[in-house]
């Protein structure tokens, strides 16, 4: 289908910046072919009234756990330990894949309502994810977490089967490339080094890149420190992780060295900063991480440590708290959230999307202007990053497919999915 | 009027806690009569069907300047010094009262849009302020800004006579006593002590409580110590200011001893999280707050500083950083910060407001559950605190008036005012 969006003010890139200018934007199929005044001979068989609203480059997730938000303030105000170990390993424990399923679409049906066109998933219930990404009509990156080792080899295994054989069923679906994959090792203190290294060795052999959760806690690298006498990151080095092109989550806790071996490496961190305060984890060091070049894209991380995955929430919250604890009013600014949230994320995961602009696949979300957050419009980049909500997101389009049109979805019952979700929740009788 | 909200979950007051019922709810007048099932002779004229959606003590905004909603996101990414000396205070000299009323009338549509019913300002247009809250219904609590001393005895002496004239004016006002005044000495770096001396005097012959900024950057306890050898706080109270009732604005740099002082005098702290991220200002040390009894307040500051007026925002912020900044999960909990922004605000303004309970003020704010940040719907005051956006919020009644229903404005004209804040910022020429 071609879409015309006519006299928009668009966020467009300017260098290392972005420019807000009122244009056309038009899409043919999946890709923009023109953002400037439409070609005389564009024949548009949907067009879309720009005025009064902005059209942003949708948004990327490069973090979250889709089928965890079943788990929405289940467990909150509590220690690392308690929460996961007390709460949420149990509750997972009791969850259905289908289960899985409705927690995925209630994430994904979220993500869209809040401008996010794309996701990196982690999960743990074969295919669930990737259906939830088809039907809502979202691009996702997505890995089955992969644990074990010596002390579950049988887990281990049945992990990597599943997570191959979801790749496999996944190259029968007409979904225009939407859907890709990683290899997700969960972690240093879930994986042992055998098993990274035979992770390492599949990648390689699939041509297939990595997601893992890396320096998320002070415990995290202080054991790793005990246990293997150097960082986390360091052992993942050691290990060939970064031979392959990486994302890492998290990264809160790291050395100046470990700094300079990420960027060295060019792993693309991505930083969870709302989960990382919840769960009282800490502020990760993202001036520093700028500073030293490193590819910083946002997530939002599951709903259980969030508890939300609105992205324009992460991004206010990531341009303050480093404001707040460098005492730094020019610390990230709202340029360079906008940036990691955008054109950064499609960098750490090789994909066409992030910016618009002619040539990339069609993923914008079309903003309301007419909201009194967004006056008077002094600074369009500021106004996203400091004052919007999530809430002035109308439309969204992804891989030039419209998702949701003035709020309504297209894709989405989101009537069953509040129904199914309320029947989890009443199953785990909290 | 009498207005009935039925089968509503209201959050209610439960000891220190806050519990979630499903419950009706009949106002009469300005006043909740009964939070329960409605008695049999309760008639209603206005009947609002309460299912699926939840009733919230309407949120009190203790510091705001909302004249500056005009100066949003004009001038982001700097330090303190470039944005008051060479931004906001060039533009304040072009402001006219006119604008100051229409920059108060966006944040009011800003605030009652996000839940907010009431609001303590600082300004500096007579009369402005209260136009703004008497026309859009809100409760408010309004101090003109006073600044000056030896160095400027006119300036001095003029804000005074403004301050008391509006409340004069205000007398007249067919408002039931939702508007109410403080007197608003500016901070200890804009008075100086013989002003302040001045201010304490009239407010005690005035029967008036103190609105002041207090110790918000370092530079300001620095120079406080240097010139008079002790504490913006000790300053403060050895000037006699802390024997009337005080609410203080910031309060992010404070020794030990101020705190014990502030909770010694019964001063009420406003604290403004994003303010003081966004201004390079710090943390607040708001768990030793807590700990020492003070009765903590929460502010969103003037949008020039934030940039938006939406107490959601601001108390998910304030939940999450000191879980960040302490590395401990439990610091600040949802029902710490849903306290701060309710109950603690009516108690540090002598409102009798900030709770759904028989007998108080009518000042309720009722949110849609049928979004997808609400769902599954398992900790209601978790949900508020970190989940929501602000969007929720459906219809806002103030005083026993509905003063927004289904988001449709009762009282203000959305595009007019929108058009009015462009106009001024075109003056501009930014």
């Amino acid at each position: 289908m071609n879409i015309l969006i006519k006299n928009i003010t668009a966020l467009l890139p300017d260098g290392e910046g972005i420019k807000a200018k009122i244009c056309d934007i038009c899409i043919s199929g999946d890709r923009i072919v023109s953002v400037d005044s439409a070609p005389e001979n564009f024949i548009a068989q949907k067009v879309i009234n720009g005025s009064g609203k902005m059209a942003i480059p949708g948004l990327i997730n490069c973090h979250t756990h889709a089928y965890m938000t079943v788990f929405r303030n289940v467990a909150d105000d509590l220690s690392f330990q308690d929460w996961l170990m007390g709460n949420i390993m149990p509750l997972e424990d009791q969850l259905t894949s289908e289960d899985g399923y409705w927690g995925a679409m209630l994430g994904c049906l979220e993500m869209i309502k809040t401008g996010t066109t794309c996701f990196t998933d982690m999960h743990m219930f074969e295919g669930q994810s990737v259906r939830a990404a088809y039907e809502s009509g979202m691009r996702a990156v997505i890995s089955r977490g992969l644990s074990g080792g010596e002390s579950d080899k049988a887990g281990a295994k049945r992990r990597i089967d599943e997570a191959l054989r979801e790749m496999d069923a996944a190259k029968s679906l007409d979904d225009n490339g939407r859907i890709s994959f990683l290899l997700g090792p969960h972690a240093i203190y879930t994986c042992d080094n055998g098993y990274l290294s035979e992770i390492v060795a599949l990648a390689k052999e699939k041509k297939l890149g990595l997601n893992v959760h890396l320096s998320e806690s002070r415990f995290e690298v202080g054991s790793c420190m005990e246990q293997h006498g150097c960082s986390p990151v360091e052992l993942l080095d050691k290990l060939g992780l970064f031979e392959l092109p990486t994302l890492a989550a998290h990264c809160v806790h790291l050395s100046d060295d470990d700094i300079s071996l990420l960027a060295k490496r060019g792993v693309s961190v991505a930083t969870n900063p709302i989960s990382n305060m919840k769960l009282g984890n800490g502020f990760a060091p993202i001036p520093k991480l700028q500073k030293a070049g490193v590819n910083i894209c946002l997530g939002t991380d599951g709903a259980a440590s969030n508890n939300a995955l609105n992205m324009f929430r992460e991004m206010g919250i990531l341009s303050l708290i480093h404001k707040g604890a460098l005492e730094e009013a020019q610390a990230v600014s709202a340029v360079d959230v906008l940036n990691f949230a955008t054109v950064n994320g499609a960098k750490a995961l090789g994909l066409e999307t992030g910016v618009i602009s002619p040539g990339k696949k069609a993923d914008i979300a079309i903003l309301d202007l007419d909201v009194p957050q967004f006056r008077p419009l002094n600074n369009p980049v500021s106004a996203l990053c400091y004052s919007a909500n999530g809430s002035e997101v109308e439309t969204v389009i992804i891989d030039g497919n419209i998702v949701m049109e003035n709020r309504r979805m297209a894709t989405l019952d989101e009537q069953r999915i509040f129904f199914e979700v309320e029947r989890i929740r009443n199953k785990f009788g909290k």
